[in-house]
């Protein structure tokens, strides 16, 4: 972040007509962004959302209540502008960008051998880095995948410690015996694989979207570009990125606590308190884009608020 | 509420593109507003937001950490475009409305008298119910009043019971003092006034802002338009209509959790529970303002999403 940024955009804040604090958590957001955008009176014209998408060997081990078709089905979806975040893309004015990434080609059953080679981690992390608008100025990265919280409880497993149990929640909406069931594939991939490297996690029991999610959050890194983090799979993949290198989500922010069950507790190891609390778990980006609505909001009045001394407000 | 139009919103939500429950309390939402719109399909088009100002005689007990002007002041800061809400009615595209109500005409302090005649609290009301645009779809009631912490805390404890010191906050920002002085100052007015009936708790203890408030959720109710509640002092406006007439805010939801201290009891009280919780305790409408993004969020997934038939998908 930049500094001088902080102190233009906190001294600021400090005059605009309001008491002091009165914008709760809508005022450390903006000085963030600004932060981030290097100027202490930002604003946001064009939020991107990528939703990348993948599918996952390990749904042969029954792990999901939907059937891998459906990937490919909701990418259509997705095109034709039928979906979630389609709308909600529509609603806060960001573009929609999705890519599919080798559908017909699913990862590897990651409790048989590792999910991906490390040539189809590094074409998927490049994907990923490679959608980023270098001009977008707000980056929300979500996710379409049948089976991948599966695949992103394993990786936090791996990455931030703890049992299988833990980490592995109901997704989509499996049964008590489903639950158990993928219970038992995390624990098992992470029995079979060498994964206490962040990139051999992401490689060995994550997916595409995932790794191709981390890409992208690097590459916004690199771009300067804020970005917004969505539920537990996008953030699987962020947790990634920051035991690689801590630091490395700085500028990023969770759009939201989602209702998948170990949401909290991956927020908590990563240290970020979520903006929205709805009981989202759709995926897709979708609690990252209604986050983009309180962003917007938060940077328009820091920027766009009248100081005490323009209005010729009594400063209390 | 329209019985089938709910069964309507319901059926069509199931049918939607996404797991059974995964859009979280947007699913609810949009099925509350159908409800209220007679369709089962609705949209959000015409947002409006409207800022009743009104100025306090108990400010002469120094409840406030800022003086009586600024009403006035912000006022015009609010036709100049400068304040909070006039940004977050830009970021959502909301239509907003100023009132000013005799601010150079104070209610009567409470502590020694009625803060308004009965012609008076009825003027308000009148002026809170005309303010309401027949043709808008979506409505969020805002205040600017210095004092009014201090009024609505009055009216809260008269209304739901409690004492003072339950219901006494620190507003804009009174320091220990400050907070005592403020409790101080409402156990008198509720002591003074036979305050049992709701409307003579907001015209004894209450402002012309806080009765507008109060016109102007009933005019909505009349006219089928969802309220969205904004912090302290909406609520306890509008608790004064549930006291009078059990259900009379089933046409609205609570934008947010305000950071003022009793808030989160009186959303309790009402039953309400906050679509945000952000740390604002800025008044304007600003906490009910950043709802419209959610609540078009929502509307905009109901109403714009294939269904799985339309879109081909598996439905699991």
């Amino acid at each position: 972040p930049d500094m001088e940024s902080i102190a233009g955009a906190k001294d600021r804040n400090g005059q605009l007509t309001k008491p002091p604090g009165a914008l709760g958590r809508l005022e450390e957001l903006a000085i963030w962004y600004a932060s981030w955008r290097d100027t202490d009176r930002p604003s946001i014209k064009s939020p991107q959302i990528i939703v990348f998408a993948g599918n996952h060997g390990v749904c042969a081990q029954g792990v999901s209540a939907f059937p891998s078709e459906v990937t490919a089905q909701m990418v259509s979806n997705f095109e034709h502008g039928g979906a979630a975040i389609n709308q909600l893309a529509k609603t806060f004015g960001a573009t929609l960008n999705v890519h599919a990434l080798e559908l017909e080609m699913p990862t590897q059953d990651f409790t048989t051998a590792p999910a991906m080679s490390q040539a189809e981690v590094v074409i998927a992390l490049m994907a990923g880095w490679n959608a980023v608008d270098p001009k977008a100025d707000l980056l929300v990265t979500g996710e379409m995948g049948i089976g991948n919280t599966t695949s992103a409880a394993a990786v936090a497993a791996a990455v931030l410690g703890g049992s299988a149990a833990e980490w592995t929640g109901r997704g989509t909406g499996v049964d008590d015996d489903g639950l158990a069931r993928k219970t038992d594939v995390v624990a098992r991939g992470l029995a079979l694989h060498d994964a206490s490297d962040p990139l051999e996690a992401l490689r060995c029991l994550g997916g595409r979207e995932l790794a191709a999610m981390a890409g992208a959050i690097g590459a916004a890194r690199h771009f300067r570009i804020p970005v917004i983090l969505d539920g537990f799979i996008c953030c699987a993949a962020a947790a990634a990125l920051e035991k690689a290198v801590s630091g490395s989500l700085d500028h990023t922010v969770a759009g939201h606590l989602s209702a998948e069950g170990a949401h909290d507790k991956l927020l908590e190891a990563l240290g970020k308190q979520p903006i929205l609390s709805l009981g989202l778990r759709l995926g897709e980006g979708s609690g990252g884009a209604l986050a983009i609505g309180v962003m917007q909001a938060a940077v328009a009045c820091h920027s766009g608020m009248a100081t005490f001394a323009e209005a010729g407000v009594a400063a209390g």
